[in-house]
């Protein structure tokens, strides 16, 4: 049976919204997508387009306010409507009314101006679920799970703590039972047997204590960073664990920049997402959109036995 | 005119004399090669090998002693015989009897154990000349220099220095008169104007100042590092300066593994190297060996102005 997703339609101002209405039928054949939009939005978005509402375009009302579509600027009532869309598509996840959520593009700053207390989506599930979710990256063939994100590179080291990562190994591995899982070494040669930094040595016995905790050892290395993403490991690995925000998304993005896609694990609900923006240049323009991380936001969400 | 190229022969009981054999004839159409090997080790490597020396395999005798090649075996004696090699071909480099020299690998291990004070080539070249080397690896459509090199990740934030970066700046524009250079930043999205860390500003200071000081303004940057090495960004920029090791080294290992090189600019002579090991698996078995770093080595001395 096909899954039912909710897809909030990001910000209406940029290219979320096209993306939705010019690649349902594929998704459609993928999911029972469920569009969080009202009507009327829907409307006003079809004439600007100028592409016809397909007939099962299935939506529901994100219970806000109507505006008025400015292309490509930045709007607190788009701001707020994101939100609401977004909001809206956690509750249906939350009361099972759908089985995942897609999230389409926002912009932070439209947030910003419509008073929204989240930086993004990754962290308004972080005050919904009071939970720590995990962010991570990837396309089809290589996902990242990053084991610290958005902070300074000078604290990632000490962020490098022995029980933390063993929480962080087993929580990743329950959500993707990988069967093997690279993590990454912190230093140039992963240290070099301590010539070059300790921090593997942590590493290593949060990942021998995962090991031991779980049933299939699925946890290898800490692997020589540079070598990692070599075209023979990459065929052997499909998940990885990254020590810092750079160290997993330089290699993704230069290897699959405009396929991959952003997964929140470790919550209550599945949430997958574009891992592009709401593009605002070529908004409402009749520009070729690229669709493949739309399609593996959603093909994610197949692939999961959740 | 063709230029001369010292040839290093590395350990002899790695893959590096296979390589210099197998494909004489497509160095020698690129440059004049003199390869440091005494005649009785190159007919003990021919004998081993089953390859006949090519006529005109021209040698100069790196002043050591002969000793009995074990295929894939670490031994002082090996180790011995590669650092003369080198220490001969610095020496035609220095009395401008080369032009340039181009390294095979050596085995670091080896070099220990021939109580040889240096952990590599690069390290024994700094002390050589007195000189800051800078490396650089790369392949002929991306070229990384690393600002910081073999330190832990800890210590490369303070290594963030306004006058160092200017010098590491100016220095490396020098050797390769490239018309755009890509600075990375440190921090995830280059620090996000200071939210997520503030290296950024010592950075940019010093992008300013080069771009000051030099007649075209070649520094661009800080850049978002995991931006920098998406395809449209790729097609712009040819070299790239990294802040520490592995944020270079990811994403040009990920992209370009087997054809990339080794150089170190900023000394009185030019050295290119392979960028792999003496493979000692795979050495005197037969096995293929692929050719592309070392011949992008050559290649690279061949497309220098000095």
């Amino acid at each position: 049976m096909k899954k039912r997703v909710a897809i909030s339609v990001g910000d209406l101002n940029g290219i979320g919204i096209e993306l939705a209405l010019r690649n349902h039928k594929e998704v459609k054949d993928l999911v029972e997508p469920l569009y969080i939009i009202d009507k009327d939005m829907l409307e006003q978005v079809s004439k600007l387009l100028s592409i016809d509402i397909p007939k099962d375009f299935k939506t529901i009302s994100p219970n806000t306010h109507y505006f008025k579509i400015k292309a490509g600027v930045i709007d607190a009532k788009s701001g707020a409507y994101s939100f609401a869309s977004f909001k809206k598509g956690v509750e249906l996840c939350k009361e099972n009314s759908v089985d995942a959520i897609c999230t389409l593009p926002i912009h932070k700053k439209a947030w910003e101006e419509a008073k929204i207390a989240y930086k993004g989506h990754t962290d308004a599930l972080r005050d919904f679920f009071k939970k720590e979710a995990i962010m991570m990256l990837g396309s089809p063939k290589m996902y990242v799970g990053l084991y610290t994100e958005h902070i300074p590179l000078k604290d990632v080291p000490k962020a490098i703590d022995e029980q933390r990562l063993f929480q962080f190994f087993i929580d990743f591995y329950r959500e993707t039972k990988a069967k093997e899982i690279a993590v990454l070494g912190l230093n140039p040669h992963a240290g070099d047997y301590g010539v070059l930094g300790n921090e593997e040595s942590t590493i290593e016995r949060s990942i021998v204590r995962a090991n031991e905790y779980l049933p299939n050892s699925p946890f290898l290395g800490p692997l020589v960073p540079d070598i990692a993403f070599t075209p023979t490991l990459r065929d052997r690995f499909k998940y990885y664990i990254a020590m810092y925000h750079d160290q997993g998304l330089i290699p993704l993005k230069a290897l699959y920049f405009d396929e991959s896609i952003n997964v929140s694990l470790n919550l209550p609900i599945l949430r997958t997402s574009v891992d592009h923006g709401t593009a605002f240049d070529i908004a409402y323009k009749g520009k070729y959109l690229n669709k493949k991380s739309y399609i593996n936001a959603i093909k994610y969400i197949t692939s999961t036995t959740n």
